[in-house]
């Protein structure tokens, strides 16, 4: 009655999933350990050493979540913040607006500061707002908004936060592998990521840092913290020495989220941020000399992510669709305010290659031609 | 520095998860589809259906969460209760216990039902539990419990808690695709189920199913649901008509659910639960012949997860590890109240089959013999 799976192969250059390299899915065809073998255990403590290196951090608490990362983003906020606590939150896309619904589940008072899509926030900004509201536990951003195309500096916001005594938290679920992240240069307090951008594995876990100002945080609450599932204060007895017993953790996820830290730490985190930003910059390049404009200015756009306008007189789900069906290559529409305006073409991780961007480009090119687009 | 993944091959006779198919490992090692790839959403629709036909059910409502089986328990808590409503918990083992913390975070007034652990809750004590509790909105109960072997009778204690106008909740982890659910026969309004035991997937999914009125109560929340991440509400746009965005769903988790609901459905429902049971009884009909004690009454037992008495004068630990090293073979150790106290032996979905219960008797006779132990 069912076939058996064979779907079509694609060139995944949306905002993720990306396209995982074979070595990465061979390792998932790998035969299953218990999550309590001592085998196993040898592969989390392989995960949680090589997650710190990506992360460019030496924090203890450094583990993938078992859920997609939104359910990173959810551990972060239950864990942190109490009901009651203000938590100052940077919107300028859907994912800093996600930040706030998740904040307020968690019974914050939350100060959304804003800035227009495709448009970074302004240290300036959380100044204002950090001195208005006194006492903040919280300041949040998302570093690469997968929503616009922006890449948020942190280096000012973290110094005036932790000035003010609260805990620096990013989301760095497109970042991550792709472009610096940083956590201790940066001094970031809490980040979560995805495995399905720029690590190039399935989506399915969410790694995740805290630094010992998180911890102990986290370990002094005075509530019980809302989500069992994503309760560290246990999570953290199963991935530390007492190797307790919480929830099975996803095997072979992680057996893929090894072999992918593996593979890009063989090529080189500072290599693969300039792979990164030399094909992203290409890539760019080529969409405006198709007469295009593109949503962030240069010094704000992230490499792996670029949102793009959609041109008059184009329609968006045709040429989408066409790509798709024609040339086998995904790429993503707008969400939220930028829906039916803009697109939003990855180059992430395993799919950031030299024949993508040529490939996509001449695809567009050639799409964009039968809708009767002429360049400008 | 780090090693191509290459750990030993075990067979998983523990309490999950099981061993995985070929035909399932390969799966899912096949290239990513996008989230929203129409071909995904194919992929999506036939889990649904095949999911409804291993649930027994038509509830619209049936679909698998992004997270392992605890994410699943958490799912039907927090959707369905609000702070204050009064909540009557079967509590008989260590998966009971969980559902009264999960219920507790979500601000339940939780009314525990206890029973020896090894035992079922009689259906006696939940009438008694619902007359001294007028407005219970929920009566929830462990169908399998994988810390003890029980499996617990439905049908009574699902027309009583219908008679009170409460919302049936099920725990079907282990039970799902071992031993008859039955969610419509048995009228259960939420079950939650993982992949990773008679399903016989990798754990990552979290099977969930909702009668229309569990559906009802839903829609008719006046709180938010504390959960952003397992929000129903907004995931039922995703996984049905609408296709609207919540989050990444794991693809390749998804491949693995397909495929192995398709063995799964090629075998034959009935023709599972006969393996079960056939293979089950001649497992614990051979430790009883090596005159070990098994856990729970012959009438309360389940075939897929054997709970048996730790001979006296033998050391858990070092049984367990010859097993897992002379002969690669996993099995569990006790939990909570059980802890040194039960082997817990699994004979779950792919794992179950003949020469895995004969290799095991015989391995553990071995062992037994190894440390002294003699038949009484």
């Amino acid at each position: 009655m069912y076939s058996e799976l064979n779907p079509p192969q694609r060139i995944l250059m949306g905002p993720g999933p990306s396209d995982v390299a074979p070595q990465v899915l061979k390792a998932m065809a790998t035969p299953l350990l218990g999550h309590l073998d001592p085998q196993f255990l040898t592969i989390m403590n392989d995960v949680m050493e090589m997650l710190r290196e990506v992360f460019q951090t030496k924090n203890q608490m450094t583990i993938p979540m078992s859920g997609t990362g939104s359910a990173g983003m959810e551990t972060v906020f239950v864990n942190l913040v109490e009901p009651g606590d203000k938590v100052i939150i940077g919107v300028k896309g859907l994912f800093g607006q996600r930040m706030v619904d998740v904040a307020k589940r968690c019974g914050a008072e939350v100060i959304a500061v804003e800035a227009e899509w495709g448009t970074i926030i302004e240290p300036a900004q959380i100044k204002e707002a950090l001195e208005a509201n006194p006492g903040v536990k919280v300041v949040a951003l998302v570093h690469a908004e997968t929503s616009t195309g922006v890449l948020q500096p942190l280096q000012e916001i973290s110094q005036m936060t932790h000035s003010a005594g609260a805990l620096f938290v990013v989301d760095a679920v497109t970042s991550l592998g792709g472009i610096e992240v940083g956590i201790d240069k940066n001094q970031i307090d809490a980040c979560y990521s995805g495995t399905q951008k720029c690590l190039s594995a399935p989506p399915g876990l969410a790694p995740v840092t805290f630094s010992p100002r998180a911890g102990e945080v986290i370990a002094n609450r005075k509530t019980p913290v809302q989500s069992w599932y994503l309760d560290l204060s246990m999570i953290q007895s199963y991935w530390g020495k007492e190797r307790l017993y919480h929830h099975t953790a996803p095997i072979t996820m992680n057996y893929a989220l090894r072999e992918t830290l593996r593979l890009v730490l063989a090529e080189g985190l500072e290599n693969a941020f300039t792979r990164h930003q030399t094909l992203g910059s290409e890539l760019q390049a080529g969409l405006v000399n198709m007469g295009l404009k593109l949503v962030v200015d240069a010094e704000y756009r992230l490499p792996q992510l670029t949102a793009v306008y959609i041109p008059e007189g184009v329609d968006d789900l045709s040429v989408r669709k066409q790509l798709l069906e024609k040339y086998s290559i995904e790429i993503g529409g707008g969400l939220g305010a930028f829906k039916g305006k803009v697109w939003r073409v990855g180059l992430m991780g395993y799919a950031c290659n030299r024949r993508n961007v040529t490939v996509f480009l001449a695809a567009l090119e050639q799409v964009l031609k039968e809708q009767g687009y002429r360049k400008p």
